[in-house]
């Protein structure tokens, strides 16, 4: 991508991609580090391209280990030259931002080659969630099933159905413009890296190359306890716990908690005049903790808590 | 603390003291927030301060829930108006920034008053230490044995010893200078708000009102696994991993974790030139995780691990 | 309007509204805070919605205390998430950035529905006007006349036509489009709160309603001098004074002084130079002055004045 | 003063400085934009400078109209080089930042110069202050009888005494330092010019030089009332009222006005949370209106009324 | 244009253009200062603006000396006001940012006047290039042969002809789109002025001037070694040296020197690791040095060299 | 260097020094990237460091290629990490900010061990200088004489003699105020790499080691001319010339150039306003330029060209 600065008048920005060819077979996209401050999917990515041999490769791998690279680099959100969330960009607009630009490449030239796409996400800086593999309700039930088929080989421990989400803009929302099976994920969070979800993350992706017989070999998809991967949805609007307003979250939940509706999720307080008694925040639903907060310090309209239930099937 | 800014000439920023006076007795000082990414000290200080009963009280205790209150305000690490440490500020001057000037009246004003002082941190937003109280290597046998007492009844699951650590411009090198009793602590980190984090500054803080005999009351000082706050030391300088060049650490060990030196620690990945090998980082010595870095991408000279060994007493 | 950060990966930003809907009867529309340095519209805006009882109202009243609501917050002009001025953000883009999104709601949800809409301005931090409602010239002698009516009922101390300033962008122009009578006004400036200015919005915003029928009871549009509302018009060119260069400027008038053609309007400074003498600016018509400068220090195409004449009624 | 920048290694910043020098008789130090958006001073010492006729002078005049001069190019409070506030810098520090650098100048090199130092400020751009002088209380009556005697040459409406207040980083504690007689002033405010507060500048400093015996001419100290300078006070610690949080401040008085203990001071309005009552603030002495709020967002500890009352004399 | 900004609501910036009508005759457009780190070009073209008789004029003259003056100001490549590169903005956007705007001006209002159109640069802050005109290949032979007469009659000392770059925003493209001839230049670099490049600029205007019979008097095209304008191409991807990871890069080259495939063009150096051996980067192609770096600190991707060969003619 | 920052609590920052320990003696010290934005002593020193045998040292040499690391990284004349320029920092403070701390390391650990300092500069982003050596006068002929043969032996073209500037600020005053012998340079500028530059840099380095018999070897002194170093003097106040104001500099003269006083030496262009004729600036002295200005665009108070003369030897 070219890019001008003040101090490098044609600057280009070396965006890493690796594609292996193999010949005949299925396509299929790895996209990593689309928010910089997610790491298990660049080193996953990036390791798997890497050690991969291409002579045992039928059908075509495209990875970006890290596609918003300044992002990366910095260990932001927020790509540093156009200040956008690249997650919020697509289609893109080959004469906008940087970020624009890129995905206006990745929608047009990327996205019609693939069958499926896998995005895997972390969660940031600013959140963290129960380690799971993502996907969209859709009025298509061979869709439906075909995709939670393609989340039972990626085998994460959870698998999350969402509904009515406007997604147009995400890279996941691009993939099923273009008709390709599309998950994504969350794995890890609190902008660490977790040696358990890099794991998953190179699990995944091989199971799913595995299970697309780009590579030979069986899919592993056991869980730790013995079991398969959990299906679970977010569906009812009450999952979502805003902040009120500016203070410190006090949480009293670790991800995967069951909770109740009722249960305190936790007191907001107010350090700044601190003998104001803190303000309790309630769970609206039962379920589990999908999601919990990464930052003390919340802004009203921040997330707080995300609950995931059983899925229903429907 | 009075303070200039372009949008108000006159203004003032009111740091938060709470100041219970309960007659004759020991004074003791609590400090949280002395980093604004650090949570669970603000939440615990500030909680107990709104609890305890003035009538209880024999002796007096001093509590600052959010030292640097800009700082905790923003959710950040230095302070946003002179964009200093603040637990580099100590002792201060009377005509510097604002927390020299703040740091100027804790060293004057609060420390003369104090037996005892407890600064209570939790690693911040670019770490996760192991639970532990922190205290300081002195040369001096009664103060290293009455520490370790006032350790004890914090009651974290570690108490660390260090030694060597140049700290003159600290709280806690601020409290040993007026010669009270000072312990610190490392309770959480990543930038959240660990509840179970929370409990244990609120039981260390009433603990040691109960130790002291400021209020009444027997300290609970149990431990999980039914034993004790464990003694640790890190005082070997090959303790320390620092990162030797930018990248982003692929970390394979958790906070506590047992590791031995040669152990693999982790891998540095060159995500922009993904094809480039990692470079493999090893422990230098036997150990267990006291300290996790918090941040994926790293910075030639940042810390990627601290081991702590068992004490050795001497 | 979900927003992004760096701290907070799914934020949303909660831009107040207060729908009261009345059932059968017409819809008015007040908006305030368009401008985040402009703080009378919310202060009476706000307080009418707390105060009006709902079974009071026939009709709909939609009233936005705080339209660019990160901007008020900031007490700014431009947002600072995008660095946009609100007002010059219509119709908006559903895929633009916050001020653009926020337009497009306006645009698309809120104008759609209402017959009268009131945009309350005060001239915000850069400067001072003649307390006035603002219409602008139609070619329609019916919509003059009935916004005539209008701005009387709102009835501050000035009415100004303004001709030709092509307005696309701002609320005005999109209520406007939408076929809806429109006044803004502006009342106040210099960035602080005016009490008269307060007092001036909730007896516009109180008259309006029941101009409109909505509440019941006689609109007061008397004027502390015994008249009406006085109508003005801003037509020639030669009104508007701008800062033929980088100075600090000298006004020697006051909002609502009435001046001639030729006389002294200030003297521009050269501080850095003090001896070069300042350069004497002059009115090139008479008339009154409409709007007055906020800051002594002018860029080069800065406003420094901008004359207003009796309207001459076509 | 010599001060390097990245775009340019050896550059000077050069501070005006007008000295005229007629021989013998009494030294006078009138200086202006101390805070860069206060701009009447700047105006008024410049004009004077190119006006006075040197032929005329018995003495020395020292003029220096923009202090901190890349505060008044940029109109901003705080110096932008080092984000100082130059008003709480002296005696500064020869190696130190700009505005210590400058401070030391002023302190060692002209302050021990003069006999009367006129310091002219404006209440910049947050807050508006009656037109006034002001004087410090000290602990020698002789100083505060000729002190008193100055501020009635200067002949602002009013001069104001202040107790209390620690000053010594201020340029009129500088003055007091040195044995000099010393007033300030606060004339105009919001951040733009007052035609009659840059008119009671000129007049002041021309009145003074005369007093002094510099210039010929007998002193104007006329007021439009035919009275004299009001003397005032501002000693109860009650007379200054703090923002109790952020919020948006409605004043409901204007400077000079007359109030009373118990009288609704204004309201704080939460407009983000537009249906939260306001909350109402209450003055709490009797007195006047010294000094008005200059923005409608207030921050947690700003000054939103500063109340002056009769002189008591003692 | 108008440009609202926090400190002055209705500014507007006045882009300084000249245009000389003399009646019957071509139309041609001088365009400076596109980025504003490009000094010579805003030198000549006001000086001639400045020198040129109206009266000598057959045709018209259209001269912008500093097209993106906001950033000229500053001395810098991009716009600080939206952060853009003007020379990536055209044709622009009635509706969206600075630069935008004033694309779309000059796209639909300048260039459909005129037949010829010369655009000088001069290579910045971050390069410095050979002395040159430079023009983009075309399809169209009769088109490329009229552009090399132009550029022989700009008679700077090479004229280099590119193939391949995308170039719809520029300039140069919005001048070919409406089928002007079209050249742009250059002249100088790291980001000061070149006494001999400000005396070719100015030249080349007064003969293109002359050529275009606009002015009387013959064009003067030799070179101080006796020749002509050389004829030079950028052609070979293999031109381009980029760097291949951040460092410090010490060129052994100099503008116009002659250099071979496979020599030494410099050698990358990693100064934080003093210790580890710099990585030699040699040349691709034969040819010579047309642009050189200006930086020594390069970032991953940032040009490091040009080769420019000799045209051969298709 | 310990520097903590929002994203990592307990980073260092690691300063390069190489010191080389071949016993007896006498010890020297080269240091360079003093300024981020001059590569050349970065260049030559680690180069000089990586290749020299330590079997081949007789003394200590102390190299330090990189000073201020983080502007050398950043490739800007004034530190990133506290906004100083490190040049003016000397001898620091240990309890300052980071240029402080590490001026304070310098001050007192390596000054006192060193016989001779050369502190290699290259003039930086914003100027280009005459390729020289510095010294300053001192009032010791002995002194002087052996600083004179230091400067012969490092044999740039030309060797400047300074009086007057107040210099204790600076790595040179440290090494005087040591009693070591002290010189700098200034080779090269306009914020690029100059090869010529790199090779004087080199060779002077290694001339000075064998001229301390620290090395074997016979330095070569020779010119390209076949001459010696010229000495040259920068005296005469005169030889300064300051922007009168801010704009557009168009310098008619090139470093090393003969000028002669009352020549023209460049226009001040006002490119906003370029129908205003360039303001003409003169030569005041004889002499040559020594420093040439390095962007285009001026602030008042910026330095625009420095003359040197002929060394007259007193």
């Amino acid at each position: 991508m070219p890019q001008s600065r003040d101090g490098g008048a044609w600057s280009v920005i070396e965006v890493p991609i690796a594609i292996i060819n193999g010949g005949k077979g299925p396509a299929v996209l790895f996209t990593g580090g689309v928010h910089g401050d997610e790491y298990e999917s660049q080193i996953a990515i990036s390791r798997i391209a890497r050690q991969i041999d291409p002579q045992s490769v039928r059908g075509k791998i495209i990875m970006l280990p890290a596609v918003d690279l300044p992002a990366a680099v910095a260990g932001r959100r927020m790509c540093p030259i156009d200040g956008r969330d690249f997650n919020r960009c697509m289609p893109g607009d080959a004469r906008g931002s940087f970020c624009q630009m890129l995905a206006h490449y990745i929608e047009t030239t990327i996205m019609p080659q693939v069958e499926v796409s896998v995005d895997i996400h972390s969660a940031g800086n600013s959140m963290e969630a129960a380690l799971c593999s993502i996907m969209h309700w859709v009025d298509d039930a061979k869709v439906i099933e075909r995709t939670h088929v393609l989340a039972e080989h990626f085998a994460a421990p959870y698998n999350v159905m969402f509904w009515g989400v406007d997604e147009t803009a995400t890279v996941s929302a691009s993939a099923e413009r273009h008709g390709a099976l599309s998950i994504s994920t969350e794995i890890g969070g609190y902008g660490r890296v977790r040696p358990d979800a890099v794991r998953i993350a190179e699990r995944g992706i091989s199971n799913v190359l595995k299970w697309m017989k780009i590579v030979d070999g069986k899919p592993d998809i056991s869980q730790p306890n013995g079991g398969r991967t959990k299906q679970m949805q977010v569906r009812d609007q009450r999952s979502y716990l805003f902040a009120p307003s500016d203070g410190l979250f006090e949480p009293l939940f670790l991800p995967e908690q069951e909770i109740r509706a009722g249960d305190l999720a936790g007191n907001l307080h107010f350090i700044e005049e601190w003998a104001r008694e803190p303000q309790p925040i309630e769970f609206q639903i039962d379920g589990y903790i999908w999601m919990a907060p990464g930052s003390g310090r919340v802004k009203k309209g921040d997330v707080m808590a995300v609950i995931m239930q059983d899925y229903d099937g429907h």
